[in-house]
């Protein structure tokens, strides 16, 4: 479903792919400014508006359909390419994670995946065109805020442009906030009620929370490349406005760098927790032992069938007997008691 | 609260808010110097002085209320930022960390927390606009030395920046001093009484140290950029100053990085002390075992009821056992006595 | 085997080394394009046509052979190196990865490897030559464009070598994906049937991954180098398509990159899993010492042997002890329960 | 104690304060070259010289003060700032470790401590003034070279700090040897009489040599700066000795590198060896467990008193039974054997 | 012992140190070109050929001396300084490893060691001098191809110099090779047969790897430093030749940077493969455990004496009782079996 507006005169209107061409011959055009957005085009609608109408390098409109094409290689990293014209740029917008087991009982197989897509952008003069195959949240909003406020897109396709990528890197913040709650509880998993099937949620989560900081470490050098200076396209008063989106993910990146040091952390407390625990277990394999293969050695001695042992024809031979196990049973126990092994 | 102070002449007085609007249309304007507190303003405050009189930019506007906007997108890093007109900087303060389980008897949810506040500076050629949601010991300070000795501000706005930035610094010691007290108290933990339960102890302080170190790299990458002469609103002669507390930050970055290195020590020297203990424990387990599983076994095998059983019959056969049986006893102790599995 | 192809007025031919010899001397040289591929060739094809025909460097010549002359110094790292009046390009196309124990039962010697071999190529201004020991998909792949579609050739040497390029460079997927299949095996090994013998799997593959990291960085950069117009032979539209080819290795080099982070937390999840694993054995030796071992010593006092032990004689002695020592098993079964020791 | 010596026509002669102050209202001031040593000096001493005659910037004097000032900021760490008129180097002298519990017998306590000084110079164009408040090898020895040889202090004030700083990194072998020595007894310690009690000194030695490490690359950084032309105070044919010292400095560098890698390979060694020995005694535990379990069985069921137990009614029935019992134990061992838990 | 060589015109000569004075004052000094060789000299040779023939600055022989002046502190790590009139080179050659056990017995000193040389060379426009204090393979190796082939020499200093360097670099390989051989004998010792006195060997093993690094990391950028046109006394031409050397040693850069990622890859595979083991102990201890414990128990019930016991009386008692413990073992076989305890 592709959406063109114009805009002139702190107007805006919408129109259809036709009007568009018209549009170019008119002397208007060259003081309208056109936003294009193309969500989930049909091959027939990239066609005509990319690489007809846009006359796009054909590179370019190809990493635009790399979803489609090759969606098996990875992830596409953001990029900024400037063709002189128009500046290519592909962003990337992240998605609530996605617990895959939330309806399985098999706790191995545990897995946090949050979808990252890909935002195509080409910035003209005069035009913004944006180019993305899942519905986009920034873009709806970008389009009410248009209707509403006429004079969002006369300020340029920069400054809208800017509007866009600030609205996607606010939406990072539920993934944020996903992860920040899942460090919480698996910190209370581990120093409160141990489980040792939180190891696979760990690692699933260091990864997460390493692909996250990947990807936001890319957008962030995206940003700082757009609000430097680099390209003439955006001009310089809009550049404090990347700056300020610049400032926002590198308060991101930094957020998530200190969860990744959390996880490694937890991940230790994990190890040692788990090792601790092995230990009560010995001490307590070991004092019972040490008590009790003792006193059965003791009484066992008093089993043996000798015709003459003297001890056995004492009246009180029993009661000796009791009293000694009684002794040392008590000795040891205040001997493991001052170690410290009996907590 | 917002205290306004106007110097001129070697002369310093407190002015109010319309004062400062009438001030500007005076001629004697342009060679007095105005230092302005905003500490915990209203928004009415905000919107008069630092957009109305001061006319700064609107982003470095929002960036000052942050604190009050997003408080939930972790600390704001600091900044410098040159408007031409005048120089925008963040700056952190810490507060003393605060022990949260201090009153609480759960060990396990030890958590050491130390505040950063936020205090923003606008920093003109004859204004220093200082403002902060929370009261600041550094401002306070520079207050009464202003007050004592009013040509500490006719050296201009950035000699007295400087000592404000020079104050918050000095403030990190008590921090710096508490993780060198704990880091003493944990080692001590671990090699003389050796307690299980320091484990969370050290995961939180080495998180806080972690956090510490980034603050104070942080700190010390903006006070290096104001050092260097790359803004002209810092005149050379006070570029030393500002050097001087660049070297300042430098020796707590150091210090804080030893720390970074002494809790990691740490945290391998639990992991080991709590090894050995356990080597301790199962060696105690083998010895007792090794002693009397087979003194045991002998006592067991003169429990049998066979009838032709000669040894039973025997006049001393119970003391021929016992003494095999305390010669193998002895000769067990001797031969882990040498294997030093005694001590 | 050597294949010559020379392209002029959008036709190509194939020709012999003879041929071109000849076709030096005629004045259609200066713009007919000349592909020379030579593939596995004898030291005599390599001296008339690299030495006598095109006159190149000496040193170039030799490292073409090294893969020949000293097979035994590592991989020949890729490079580029400009000649003026050529480019020598070393680029290293990789094979499938065979598992060299695949019928062998020695699961200790389990080792992945991956070939790589070394493509070289020199770049002039109107030929293109390409010189390989093994033969190689994505030559025979360019030929067969080439016959099919002769305007290829005639886009110039710089077009031709790009292609080349992105062959190779699509032929590391077979890698990446079966690197990516036994990342997934090895997962399920580890957390659904723990095998300890996975441990030979996981740093053969982690082995694996890192040289195919290495490799494709070292790649990665000679594009970069390629795209970014170090080289004036070529040109500057096609850099534009270098460029192309580079992203498609900056991806996989990220995906490698996030394979090694796997890897690693595959081989700390083994070892975690291997010591709950010990955990729970020792549980179980705790829990069954821990109730048999008291019950043991009762049943053993009551085998002594002593004249005078009251309880022995009385009536429901034996019924009693039997309630004794289902008691204190039932209360040790749920003292282990409530400790999670039984699960 | 302040001595000053005063150089001309290669002659030197030691001088008073008050004489300075004469010297230098005379026209052969400009051709003398004065050095002034302030060893420990008093406030006025430093008053008088530092700030009266020779006229230095606060700050400066400040840093020299900073040992007696703030003594609580960890290490000054070493630095260069160019004055224009003179260059203030700051320079850090190592002594010999001192092993903090010599002659204590708590081992948990082991601490290696080498004190740093703080050796302040500002070198002028025809002056050298030294100041440190700790008595200095390396300078004493120059005084005497100066006084042996007055042509060393007429090469220039530039020659004269290249000798003072040379001495003091010579003067770092001592403590390269003491660690060196310390390395050595340690791998004895681990690896021939192994003594848990080594981990304290590890962590301890291992704590020194990062701090040696950091120390030692500040310096280097220092005369990297000093020798490569950035200082027109320093002539360009004494920047070679310079250089020489750098070298000498890397030398250390290096081998501090190179005991930091070994001292974690110290750690790593110490905690395989911590559990070999482990795994040690879990042998002899099982060997004896799985020996004497069985037989204990094997007797305990001929100790049972049943009124109908044909075996024990058995001639030789005794002796059938203990040789079961000696074939099982032997085939035990010999299995044990086999599997190498005997060793 | 010193060489010198004298060609000119295509041929030459062997001539004495004399004859080389003589030989500076005749016409054709200027276009013959002087290799003098100074294998292990004496002090006077060094006084007369370094100092007062060719005037070198005494620093760089200082440097030159320096394994005999100060061998205690490390390896001189390789350099290049250029003198103007001449290059000064420190370069380092390898010998074989030694190890240092090979006719001991004790494996806990288990030490690898290769010599590293320090081999000195001043190249000018029209001598190259080259001093080392032990033999030298490379050296006699140019020495023989110099008298064989006299153009050599003719080919001036730089070209001379770099073929004594490609030989140096050539006789790393039997290190290389030791290393690689090295790593297959430990993978065998970890995988096939284990031993746990691989520790020793594998951590000295990790040393030399990382020893090896350092150095040819630093021979690499001496190369890097030749090769790339930063010293005018090295001809363009010949620079190609240097950038070859410079390639082979990245070649063993790499190769030795995978080694010391697989030794630490086998660091860890040894320390897994030990765990392992222990658990296969700590199986066999419970599995042992637990089936006869219980066992012992039941018989040791009736071997109580409780005059009492009506199960004594059966006439199948006996029976029963084994009926019960061959169950329960039998039970506890196929559940420990089940777990994959028994393997």
């Amino acid at each position: 479903m592709t959406t063109l507006y114009a805009g002139r005169d702190g107007k805006i209107r919408q129109i259809t792919i036709p009007e568009l061409f018209t549009l170019r011959n008119k002397p208007e055009y060259s003081d309208t400014i056109i936003w294009a957005d193309l969500e989930s085009p049909t091959e027939e609608e990239e066609e005509t508006l990319l690489v007809n109408f846009f006359l796009f390098h054909h590179l370019a409109v190809e990493d635009c359909q790399r979803e489609r094409l090759t969606p098996h290689i990875g992830d596409h990293y953001p990029k900024v390419e400037d063709y002189h014209d128009c500046l290519f740029v592909i962003f990337n917008p992240v998605d609530r994670p996605i617990e895959e087991n939330e309806n399985s009982n098999d706790e191995s197989k545990y897995c946090v995946h949050f979808p990252t897509r890909q935002m195509n952008a080409f910035l003209g003069t005069n035009f913004l065109v944006t180019h993305h195959y899942e519905p986009s949240l920034a873009i709806n909003y970008v389009q009410n805020l248009c209707l509403k406020n006429p004079q969002t897109l006369q300020r340029g396709p920069d400054f809208l442009f800017h509007i866009i990528i600030d609205e996607i890197v606010d939406n990072y913040t539920p993934v944020i906030e996903y992860f920040d709650k899942q460090l919480d509880e698996l910190e209370a998993c581990i120093f409160q009620d141990f489980e040792p099937s939180t190891l696979p949620k760990i690692l699933s989560l260091k990864k997460g929370i390493i692909r996250l900081r990947k990807i936001s470490t890319y957008q962030r050098e995206i940003l700082n490349r757009l609000s430097r200076g680099e390209f003439t396209l955006i001009s310089t008063e809009e550049m404090l406005y990347y700056r300020n989106v610049y400032d926002h993910l590198v308060r991101i990146s930094d957020l998530v760098e200190s969860y990744r040091e959390n996880i490694a952390g937890l991940l230790e407390a994990y190890l040692s927790v788990n090792s601790n625990r092995m230990n009560q277990v010995m001490k307590v394999l070991t004092v019972i032992s040490t008590i009790f293969l003792p006193l059965t050695f003791i009484s066992s001695i008093y089993g043996m069938n000798f015709r003459f042992m003297p001890e056995l024809e004492w009246r009180y031979g029993y009661f000796i007997i009791w009293s000694i196990i009684i002794g040392i049973g008590a000795f040891m126990l205040r001997l493991f008691s001052k170690k410290g092994w009996l907590e």
